[in-house]
Order: structure tokens, then C-alpha cells, then sequence
């Protein structure tokens, strides 16, 4: 029986929503406490995660409200750490394949997430670096998927790495929110979504229909945030 | 019961010694290929890894010979997916800690080497970016190291991640090779074996002298190899 879990995230951040679907998947019960990113609580850096981001976890330790942490909690950083961590608490939540192939495909899946979408993705939504790069990144992904279903067939681990980042690529190119050429944004969105990337478009619609992902993004509200911080970047 | 493993690796290659470490720890039963890093067998990217890299394992399939890999095996690469892959397929090795926090602790010192320790060291090995760098990324990596013992306590991934990185970076150190000015290394060996990095130094130790590392390091082959391979940076 896992021991109490507060989590510590914010609306707008896809490393953090990670964290979200685990715990939705696993049905797990948890204090969520958001944080705002632009203005940090003072107690956040020193009692919950010195590197100051989110997601993080206070696990166990007495109840406090989430605002007063305790020093006898354990606390953990990092949204992949902590996905495989709630994987762990809840086995039955089936997000970690029991198979070590198919673990290790979801694995390696979440690594190419890691080292080439997010950063080509980030590369052309904040530098504008060519989209070519992006369309690279994502075709490889693609080439990773089976022909139907999940990234390694069922919902899994390497889908909630993914997710967050394909819902706010979305919301960033609908909204024409970046760096790269106004109404660039929505021809890019098209692009992605059909002919060569038809496989990956489809299974974005998986991941958007998901149920753990429905409850943990807020699309008005993240569409309202990025337009807010990212307002100043195409003219920097 | 695993099936057969292969596994292509190059005693040069810090990531392939961490797989090879994990095997050792299990008592894995497996062929062991070298890869000539700068003259790959042409069959090696069509047919193990299409990213060219070592560490590969072969896993599964009918019994080839490793230079003759068969399409039935299963094609799995990147050297931290192989590491849990091999924890995962030899429970029994115990080099993946049984509590979820445990674990979770392993896992984000892991993240730690790889977003701090290892860029900030081959920045400094290859490109004489400032020493202080690579040392603030060594007192971080210290802070997380309990007082003694592993990095989690038990040997663990952990220490598997990182124990190849800091054999090599003595081995560049204490040979004078890369970019830094000839005479650095020995104090900067020196430097990060003594008073502040007393704990780290003494980590090491005990990296160096378990029986899975001495098994698959070969120190003098290693210093020639570096020597041939990094002859020229300095001069670059």
C-alpha cells in the first residue's frame, strides 16, 4: 500500500502532465498542489526540489498541507523518474509492460522522445530552426510506432512521455504561438497530420482521447498561458 | 529463463561498459562482439543498430554466429535501456533496488549523470571548457552520495552509469589527454581526489575495486586507445 503523495506541478508544463497521466492511470489518490512558474513559492526551492521545477513528489511522511512540507517526507524530482516510481507503487496499473522486450521498447521509445523530438521541437518553436529538423524528429518517432495501437501496443510508459508534448506542439501551432513566421504555425499543424505523418497523426487522436489524458490537460488554460509567455518570442 | 543475449560492444566506450558491467553483475551467460568504432562492419547499422552505436544486444533467435545477426533476434540499443533490460531479465542480480524509492533514488542520480556529469566533462575534455564547470557537476553528482557505500547504498544501476565515465575521465587525467593545457590533468586528478571531493574519490575507490568493473575494464587498452583516438585535440 503506497504512503501518501503530494504532487507538485503546474497547468502549463508537459514534463509535469507526465507525472499526471501515471497518476490518473494508476487511479492513485494524491494532493496536487500547483504551482506558479513565472513566481515560485519561496519554501518550493529549499523544501520540495532545489533545482526548482516540476513535477515533483513528496512521498510519504506526515499529512501537511502542501504548502508546509515536512522534512520527514521523501522527495523526488524529475517526470520520467517519477513516472516509472508511480508505475512502481501501482503494478496494477499495467503502464509498465511486465514483458522486459517490450519494457525495453518503451524504453528506448521514451529515449528518442527525449533526445530528438523535444529538442527539434523546441529548437523550431523558440529559434525557429528549420522545421525540416522537426519533421525529421517526428517521422523517427513515427518509425518507431507498430501500425496500430500504442507505442508498443498498449498504453504505456513511453505514450505518457509523449503526450504532453504532441497536446502543446498542437496548441502552439493552432495558436500560431512561436518563433517561426506568423501562419506558418497552422501549416505545419496540417503537414503533421496527414500524408507521410498519418500514422502519428492518428495516434496523437489516441493519446488526445485517452481519459488520462482528457483529466489532466486543460486546453483553454494552457492555450491562454503559452499565448502569455511565449507573447514576446517571435520578435526577440 | 532469458534467451541468448549478444552483445556488441567496444572496450573503448563508456555506455557499452555499463552493459557490460550489469551482464557481469547478473552472471549473464552471453557472446560478446567488439566493434571497431572507426571501421564498423557494414552489416552492423542494417542489421543490429541502425544508429551505428554501441552498446546493441541481440536478444532472442536462433543461434548465429554474432557477425551474422539473424532478423528473428530482437534489436535493442542505448546503453540505460540495456542496463534495466538486463536488471529486468536477472532479477536476482539485485542491481535494480526492490522499494520504489529506492529505485527512484538510483534513477535520478542516473539523470544526474547524464544532464550534469557527462556533458560537463567531455566539454572539458574536448573543448577546454572552464574546469570549474566539471567540477560544480562532480560536487553535485557528490551531494547526492550518501555517506558511504553506493550511491543508493547497495550497488546498484547507479553506480553501473556512472563507473565507466569516471574510470575514463582518471584515464584521460592522469595520461594528459585532450584539450586542456598539457600538465592540467594530473591536477585536476589530483584536485578531485582530495579535500572537497574526498567523498567522490573515495566513491570511486569503490567503483574501481568491484569484481563487475575490473572484469570488463582494460585500463592499457583503454590509455592506447585514447591515446591514438584524442591525439589530436589538443592541437585542434
Amino acid at each position: 500500500m503506497p504512503e501518501s503523495i503530494t504532487l507538485y506541478s503546474a497547468k502549463i508544463c508537459p514534463y509535469a502532465q507526465r507525472v499526471e497521466i501515471a497518476l490518473a492511470e494508476a487511479k492513485a489518490q494524491f494532493k496536487r498542489y500547483e504551482i506558479d512558474l513565472q513566481n515560485k513559492p519561496e519554501w518550493y526551492a529549499p523544501k520540495v526540489n532545489p533545482a526548482s521545477k516540476v513535477p515533483a513528489i513528496a512521498y510519504g511522511g506526515p499529512d501537511v498541507p502542501p504548502d508546509q512540507p515536512s522534512p520527514e517526507s521523501v522527495k523526488i524530482a524529475e517526470s520520467l523518474v517519477l513516472v516509472e516510481f508511480v508505475a512502481d507503487l501501482f503494478p496494477e496499473s499495467g503502464i509498465l509492460p511486465k514483458d522486459p522486450v517490450t519494457r525495453a521498447k518503451a524504453r528506448f521509445f521514451i529515449e528518442g522522445v527525449s533526445s530528438k523530438l523535444i529538442p527539434a521541437w523546441y529548437a523550431y518553436f523558440l529559434r525557429n530552426a528549420p522545421v525540416e529538423d522537426f519533421y525529421n524528429a517526428l517521422k523517427y518517432v513515427q518509425s518507431l510506432l507498430p501500425e496500430e495501437g500504442f507505442a508498443v501496443g498498449e498504453f504505456s510508459i513511453a505514450d505518457i512521455a509523449i503526450a504532453p508534448f504532441l497536446a502543446r506542439t498542437r496548441v502552439s501551432l493552432l495558436n500560431e504561438i512561436g518563433k517561426y513566421p506568423e501562419g506558418d504555425g497552422k501549416k505545419v499543424w496540417a503537414h503533421i497530420t496527414s500524408g507521410d505523418f498519418a500514422r502519428i497523426a492518428k495516434y496523437s487522436e489516441d493519446l488526445f482521447a485517452r481519459e488520462s489524458f482528457k483529466a489532466t490537460f486543460d486546453e483553454a488554460y494552457v492555450t491562454e498561458a503559452f499565448k502569455k509567455r511565449f507573447a514576446g518570442v517571435r520578435n526577440q
